[in-house]
């Protein structure tokens, strides 16, 4: 079970005007399983991504740029976006990017639209051929239940090993109008994401301009789903991706404005809601971890030494077993690559506990006040540098048999 | 038990003149347990040594290079080596360095020689103040067994989460004359060195100019200890240590020589040996993997992508799985951070296997050739980056349930 993270009650899931989602059972992978998501746009949205920064990036990553960037070119809005889980469509060389467009013609055919209109996703094993036929085959019957109230059922469509469904609303008044918003996301494995999670998709029924939009997908990128880890292998599909369907009342042109900031801010919110989620739903994890790097001279540092710490399977094995074994986190501090980094002036924090000061063991900690904290579910690490102003968050897990256990009977 | 890595047999540990070694059961950290050990040199002896690059490098690495400098400066040659286990004395901050002082006279007015002449060592518990009383009290026992036959005793003192000893003997004739070596290791957990293991130590009877030694402990460790990893997590306390006593009859005062290439050789080749029994015994390993980078635009990024694959947990998982679930490889190669890859370029192979070419799965790849590499316990993963001349190799175990429940249990 996720750590302290309830399944989402549908009926807290509220529609977004303009965006409809219908899902199938297309035997991508096994039978008898939702594995094809369809979400369709009104003519009026705007959508903008941001994409893995794995090199092996999986076909239909490829597509999805190309085709955003051939919307920006006027070739007309995206009107759907089209997710299938099973298989990741990465590794699969040239046979896999036609399979991708195929998929891209077979869904335009059905909409009315062209191929560069649709927005395609895979998730799932990496290396194996994508089922086409199958996928294809499946998308009649995704349209046939289209619905503008079928988030939850969208979510549950585009699970992989996650546990339970990752979805959530909010709703915000801005200059006294009115912005619904929904998101979905699956995580659960080779998460590390380097530009975005897996897989997540963040609706609004605002009327964004696309370079606002773009400016937004990435400020909410890099509060968010930037910031998570669970094992550190970043996927070859992470995509996040932000709708605005233009059909609610607010408008935004320009991100120099007092409604712009109001409306980050609730994004960025609610897509750190979706990342956490899939952090409480880690593969194996029993604990949520924030791990809070301060006083770095610089992001990028505090980041670094965040990610170490996150990281270590060391770290991560102590956190399982609630074992105050904290010099593992001076370690991953001492190996994050801060080549500068001076260590007699560091102070180490768990929660509220003075575990470190600096540099060294703070003589009034006590192993029963760590061991305390430690067999929490949920755990700050403060790390304070002593060298300057920037600050960085990374959210990240423990690591259990569970961990191993999946990841070793995965496919099997 | 360790990967193909038999126990070895205290007779066949070759004693090395000008060196004695004796060990002492101190409780440092638990009672009944060699956790002590001392090493007397000639005063002909030279040593060179390489230390850890965590900017928490422990109390005893900091006193260790400066003894070494100063040795270097003509304080008078280093006279022993000590080592402690049960507590790494890192994250100790002052008291941590004076503890380690303190350890150097002691053992100095025992030995009769000048504190800067001892170079101390710990593994083991980062963030505890060492015992230090009860490491003193230990001396004079390790000092009453001095022999120079007494390796397999050593390599045992030196243990932590260790499953079995590590140590090997070699000799060779240059030049007519003979060079005896022997070296012990110990590793286990906190593995992926920067500059040398947790610690090793490897010493020979030739004589050997102080500065022809420094060059030889670094090429020897880029060879061997620097290219091994268990976890990823780079300890507070690597070191690995040559040592040339001077008692045997060969000499060499310069690099450029044919007798300097015919040692380097077989100082690496032993080195490699103390460094892959490390890998065999690493915490829950079950199986030996070899990670061969080729044809690469440089060393640095061969390496890169070599540790990504060797660091990634689902990789590793996979193997402790035998399950051939190799898209994960390409994941790992694609998110190392080499930022012009071009993947469409790369052939992967496992063992005899073509797994991947030009990026994409082998049209004669079949899954039961993967299984079958997959379930042997010695497995190499060949990558081709056809970009280059450039090569590195890095040794590596699998992930399985054991590494969690050795690190979860450590220290209970």
């Amino acid at each position: 079970m996720a750590v302290n993270s309830p399944i989402p009650v549908a009926s807290d899931l509220k529609p977004v005007a303009g965006i409809r989602l219908g899902h199938a059972e297309a035997g991508i992978r096994k039978a008898n399983r939702k594995d094809v998501l369809v979400m369709e746009l009104a003519p009026t949205a705007t959508v903008a991504g941001v994409f893995t920064t794995n090199r092996f990036c999986a076909a239909p990553v490829q597509v999805c740029k190309a085709h955003l960037e051939s919307s920006n070119m006027q070739a007309g809005p995206i009107r759907a976006l089209v997710v299938n889980t099973g298989n990741a469509n990465a590794g699969t060389g040239d046979a896999g990017l036609a399979n991708a467009n195929k998929t891209c013609e077979a869904l335009a055919a059905l909409l009315g639209c062209d191929a560069s209109q649709i927005l395609p996703f895979s998730t799932g094993v990496i290396l194996e051929p994508l089922p086409v036929d199958r996928l294809i085959a499946g998308l009649p019957q995704a349209i046939a239940n289209l619905q503008e109230d079928n988030w939850f059922a969208a979510a549950e469509a585009i699970m992989t090993t996650d546990t339970q469904p990752k979805a959530a609303s909010a709703s915000i008044v801005i200059g006294g109008k009115t912005v619904q918003m929904t998101g979905i996301s699956k995580g659960a494995g080779m998460i590390k994401p380097n530009m975005a999670t897996m897989l997540g998709y963040l609706a609004m029924d605002a009327r964004i301009a696309q370079p606002v939009l773009d400016h937004l997908v990435k400020r909410t990128a890099d509060k968010s789903f930037n910031c998570i880890t669970i094992d550190g292998d970043t996927s070859t599909n992470d995509s996040f991706m932000l709708i605005a369907t233009g059909a609610g009342s607010l408008e935004i042109n320009d991100v120099d404005t007092p409604e712009y900031a109001e409306l980050e801010t609730a994004v960025i919110a609610l897509a750190q809601k979706l990342a956490h989620m899939i952090i409480r739903d880690g593969e194996g994890a029993t604990k949520f971890i924030t791990v809070a790097v301060e006083e770095g001279s610089s992001v990028e540092e505090c980041r670094k030494i965040a990610y170490s710490i996150a990281h270590s399977p060391l770290v991560k094995t102590a956190f399982f077993a609630s074992d105050p074994n904290l010099g593992r986190i001076l370690a991953a501090i001492g190996y994050a690559g801060v080549d500068d980094l001076d260590v007699s002036k560091l102070n180490l924090y768990l929660d509220d506990v003075w575990v470190a000061r600096n540099g060294g063991r703070h003589p009034d900690y006590k192993e029963e006040d760590g061991q305390r904290v430690m067999k929490q579910s949920e755990i700050t690490i403060r790390v304070r540098l002593a060298r300057g102003n920037a600050e960085a968050t990374v959210w990240t897990c423990d690591l259990s048999h569970d961990y191993v256990s999946i990841n070793a009977d995965y496919r099997s």
